[in-house]
């Protein structure tokens, strides 16, 4: 559905690394660290002026080592201060290790499974990205698996995770199976009673059709579920958002003080206050379009 | 205070338009239709693939055919759909009609005195751009003045509108004197009682200290005033504000229903949901700067 760039892809020779997505092209000054092609895409780390080191995959921009609170504590957070129990938490994609290192901020997380497509995201990440994950990358919480999430989420057993996070890139490339209705309807048999589910759900603006597919697909499977819109600078139109689905209600919609107490202080962008204002920010066009 | 980068604005050579600010840039695609120097600016017209025919001001994006209503719409419905009386409008900047036609879509409203500095602006905005302003260009409310927007405020008489829309460009080059203490309190003055002030306040990310000190300014002038937050895929990070103060306590935040439901058909972007989560979703990181 969204084209890719990789082949127009032509990075840091005039001291600028671009991504094109049609007619727009957001970019950032910088120089090369590493331009690998693994078996599944295109991998480029870059040192950019602005947010430090940066991941582009095919050519896309995805995380910066000083913009990346925009996207993980948004993801994370409404789901990790929501659910019934935190012990048991699915990350299918996150190789950058940012949502790793939020989820695990939370004390009552007892064991998270990341499962990350291409070994060569997470290493690269972890050599010139590594505070994105941070303390997380040595937690013995987490079990790393490189594997394919999406056979991960079929295999698994049903009802065993209190949260279940899809980190994926777009749906072009390995991130395709992502978004579909096999995959979410693995996804929601897995949670426990109480569980939260919640995925990177694509720009309003630059993905408009594909967000309220999303949204929709979700609601269906889920009988609600609720968009939530932020900021991601580096991502087509800075506009972007994350859907949240529980089996039990919109519990999602709440943070738990409790819970809330122990991250707020060391978050950039998230809040209960930030979190309540971009679940009900939802711009007229797309309210209309959900509702017809 | 922000860096003009006009000198360094080299448009169209190879079909990109670029926007640079600092060490990053934001590109269009397309062609450039007229490209002239006022007394006071650069002013640039360019055709563009992705969102109609677009305005340039020092280089700088300022709106465009097709995405001109995230911009217009959140500066005008919460201040329109708020005062107590909207007879008598003044609009500082605004040369390019959005903001005029936002406001004329209000049947209340008597009279907009319109102040816009450049005539170049408004000439080459009815040439290329002529959907913004639309029937605002030749509704007879429209009072069109092109002249110093700061110093109509000095002169106008005090208590003589019910609403004051500061529309202007980035503090640099002719819209400067748009964001000091001087000019907010002429603002102030300018109000009938229950009347609402409000103005662009610039990019929590890109702009942060300027914004945050905007807004701290006007608290202290008005003793409240609250920052809208929206998107805006142009400008620098998409991430954008509006700040809005009133002379008798928080009115802007609740959207009055009749009002309201005479213009939301025909918006994309502002609805009383959008707006009220926009007011509510504020940046964890901007919310300790601002109790600070």
């Amino acid at each position: 559905m969204a084209e890719t760039n990789v082949d127009r892809f032509d990075p840091g020779r005039d001291g600028w690394i671009d991504e094109t997505l049609g007619h727009v092209r957001y970019g950032l000054r910088g120089k090369v660290l590493e331009d690998r092609h693994s078996a599944l895409q295109r991998v480029t780390v870059v040192h950019t002026e602005a947010y430090g080191n940066a991941l582009l995959l095919d050519g896309r921009w995805m995380t910066a080592e000083r913009q990346e609170r925009h996207y993980h504590e948004a993801l994370v957070h409404p789901a990790l201060c929501s659910a019934e129990r935190i012990e048991r938490v699915l990350i299918i994609g996150g190789g950058d290790g940012g949502t790793a290192r939020q989820v695990l901020r939370h004390p009552s997380v007892e064991q998270v499974d990341m499962v990350e497509v291409d070994a060569v995201v997470v290493e690269l990440c972890r050599r010139h990205l590594p505070d994105l994950g941070g303390d997380g990358w040595h937690d013995p919480r987490l079990r790393l698996s490189v594997g394919d999430g999406i056979a991960w989420a079929e295999q698994a057993a049903a009802a065993s995770y209190d949260v279940v996070l899809v980190d994926g890139s777009d749906p072009a490339g390995p991130a395709e199976g992502l978004f579909n209705r096999s995959f979410f309807q693995h996804c929601r048999r897995l949670l426990r009673p109480g569980g939260v589910f919640a995925t990177q759900s694509e720009s309003p603006e630059a993905f408009r059709q594909l967000h309220i597919a999303m949204v929709r697909l979700l609601r269906e499977l889920f009988g609600h579920a609720d968009p939530l819109y932020g900021w991601v600078p580096m991502y087509p139109s800075g506009w972007w958002s994350w859907t949240f689905a529980a089996l039990d209600g919109p519990r999602y919609r709440i943070a738990r003080p409790e819970r809330a107490a122990v991250v707020a202080a060391g978050c950039e962008i998230w809040s209960p206050r930030w979190q309540e204002g971009g679940f009900i920010a939802m711009a007229a066009g797309i309210a209309r379009a959900l509702d017809a």
